[in-house]
């Protein structure tokens, strides 16, 4: 125990941060929420107030004096520990810009077909932050590790959140991913140039950018070179997708393979599902995000008002990343055409769909993708709209 | 002129080489055939003599004796010439098995929605092999390049074989993947433990592992380092994709992105499309291959024979590769077990999609993908049986 546990026993919760009141909180204990879908595409990097919060366990408190970030595993001979202060003296400063999104991100859509277990998420479960740190390659290196080390097949990143059992959040990563400097995995102690907020991680998170959420660890107060995946509860027995047929008693999760990398994504932002609008010139003004994993960039997004029989492109904001290192998102807008007798009061579906720099494009609907946890939900977006 | 030029003025194809009878041609000059699907899964490896062919134009006639390999571009003061016999004795041999697919494969589906320009490829225009040459990056570097170099932004590949302008065959890689020492990119002087046969490219052809055939550039004569993409004909007006809703007078093929990387893929081989099938034990079984572009691993293949209102999990024939550089295709198999009161005469419908290890999925169906050119044709495969 490093005194890191939580502070009240009697209730684990009792010491959370405060949080915006804007937010549309899927769960309070753990505290879980999204910032109203409209707000996400006002900026391209998502302010910190508003970024989107996934906590696994109680919030830790951690002393930045305190603090330890503890290495070891295959090829350390002795376990290296680093204060805050030397992770953030000792190691160049490295700044990257990149998306998160839950796995269970757009997870409401598919529980509209059958229920599956875990938190509703709208479609704002994804946000982007610019976050800073020392590179996880210079503080293995630091440590002593080999990482040429052909034993070393995953690097394990374990959380200062506990449950009541003690049992701290944890994931891995495959090292060839976690060691590959063209990868960009940082420890990071900055979002958006500031100390990281106690929700998304503080003192220090990791950062792996294309890959889900769920890896980018919060709390960060270990990192273990092994040659298995981590026994966390996370790692094994959630997190991992499966086909629609598969329900609790069939799916094998030790056979199923650990999402790391996520598949390309869109939402429409604005106009609000439901929402009445008005138009400009004859046109509907649609806005939104896309985004692949894995670094691929966003290359084409779709926008059609007649069931995808035609489509327009949409104008993208993105950042000039390669298409190989895209971490960010790409933001997007169209002005739509109506047809020209379109009357008052008609209801329209706004459609949108994606395409990634390996041209992967996302499917038509859901009830293929349906899995018992509802992850992975990239199907095309649709929100219905009444012509004010 | 190097002495490459077709010897035949009056037939440029006067001096094709032999080619298997059992090839299914879907043009004669330049040839392009695939091999029967129903061949293609009995073996990982697909024979030389039975690996699809793709030509553009004619096929080259290479002396190996005069051959030459000519290096230039940003930072190689001097251009650099290397014979045959150097490529394969100056530098270390290296080995990759690689899924080399056509971006047109599976064209006459999207045919059979609207007719588009190109080859009317079946499911069969893709191929595995193994490819031993010189790493591209080796001879580059021996070539004295200066492989940080800022401006160096793509490497292009100058084919030998030419049309009746004398313009090459060439095509371009980013250099980021082009450039990167486990992309394995390599400059192949064999196929399969045999000199590369003719119709792959003799005496050396490009191999790009994970990216679309057309940049994978047979009988390659000249490497470029270059700011800028191919001009050629095949990375500048054609190779691209486009939303359905683009024709040839709107599609605008400056702005629209070349294929690289290819999306995830697959195919049903056994049964045919339109077989009587026998069961064993109440079960059809189906055979095929999966395959995924940029190194993507498959972790799973669903198949169906109820519309997709069920499916079950394929068994997977796959290397040891990893998730990030698994260059070569999975084969699977499934018994797939029929309703018990099945009656003989019966047809049904066979489906097959594929899942990738950054959990990209198949779309459903191919009215979504249409596009100009029919390339990037990865809907569900389906095939329709009659029971015995
Ligand atoms: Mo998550
Ligand atoms: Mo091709």
């Amino acid at each position: 125990d490093r005194g890191y546990a939580t502070a009240n026993m009697a209730d684990p919760y009792a010491a959370e941060p405060k949080r915006h009141h804007i937010f549309q909180p899927r769960s309070m204990k753990p505290f879980n929420a999204e910032p109203p879908l409209s707000l996400l595409v006002d900026s391209f990097i998502t302010p910190n107030e508003l970024y989107f919060i996934r906590n696994h366990l109680p919030v830790p408190e951690v002393n930045p004096e305190e603090y330890e970030l503890e290495i070891s595993g295959i090829g350390i001979k002795k376990e290296v520990v680093l204060t805050l202060e030397e992770l953030k003296t000792k190691f160049p400063k490295h700044t990257i810009t990149t998306t998160i999104q839950c796995a269970g991100n757009r997870r409401s859509e598919i529980n509209k077909i059958k229920k599956v277990k875990g938190l509703d998420w709208g479609s704002a479960a994804i946000s982007t932050a610019q976050w800073s740190g020392a590179r996880l390659l210079d503080v293995l290196k630091h440590a002593g590790a080999d990482v040429e080390h052909k034993d070393i097949k995953h690097i394990e990143f374990e959380g200062l959140d506990t449950d009541p059992a003690h049992q701290p959040y944890g994931a891995s990563v495959p090292a060839e991913k976690a060691l590959d400097p063209n990868a960009d995995v940082l420890l990071a102690y900055e979002m958006n140039g500031e100390e990281i907020p106690r929700d998304h991680g503080y003192p220090v998170r990791a950062i792996v950018p294309g890959v889900v959420g769920a890896r980018n660890v919060k709390w960060v107060g270990r990192v273990v070179l092994t040659d298995e995946e981590s026994h966390s509860h996370w790692q094994r027995r959630d997190y991992k997708g499966f086909s629609s047929s598969c329900d609790w008693d069939t799916a094998d999760f030790d056979k199923a393979y650990s999402i790391q990398e996520l598949p390309v994504q869109s939402a429409i932002c604005v106009p609000s599902d439901g929402a009445t609008v008005s138009t400009v010139s004859g046109a509907v003004k649609a806005k939104g995000y896309a985004w692949s994993g894995g670094g691929r960039k966003i290359i084409r997004v779709d926008v059609s008002i007649d069931q995808g029989k035609t489509w327009i492109n949409a104008k993208l904001n993105q950042d000039d990343s390669s298409i190989y290192r895209s971490w960010a998102w790409t933001l997007w807008e169209a002005d739509i055409p109506l047809p020209e007798n379109t009357k008052p009061g008609t209801q329209v579906e706004v459609i949108c769909k994606a395409v990634d720099s390996s041209y992967n494009v996302q499917p038509e609907t859901f009830e293929p993708l349906w899995n018992i946890r509802g992850v992975l939900a990239t199907a095309w977006h649709r929100v219905t709209v009444t012509i004010e």
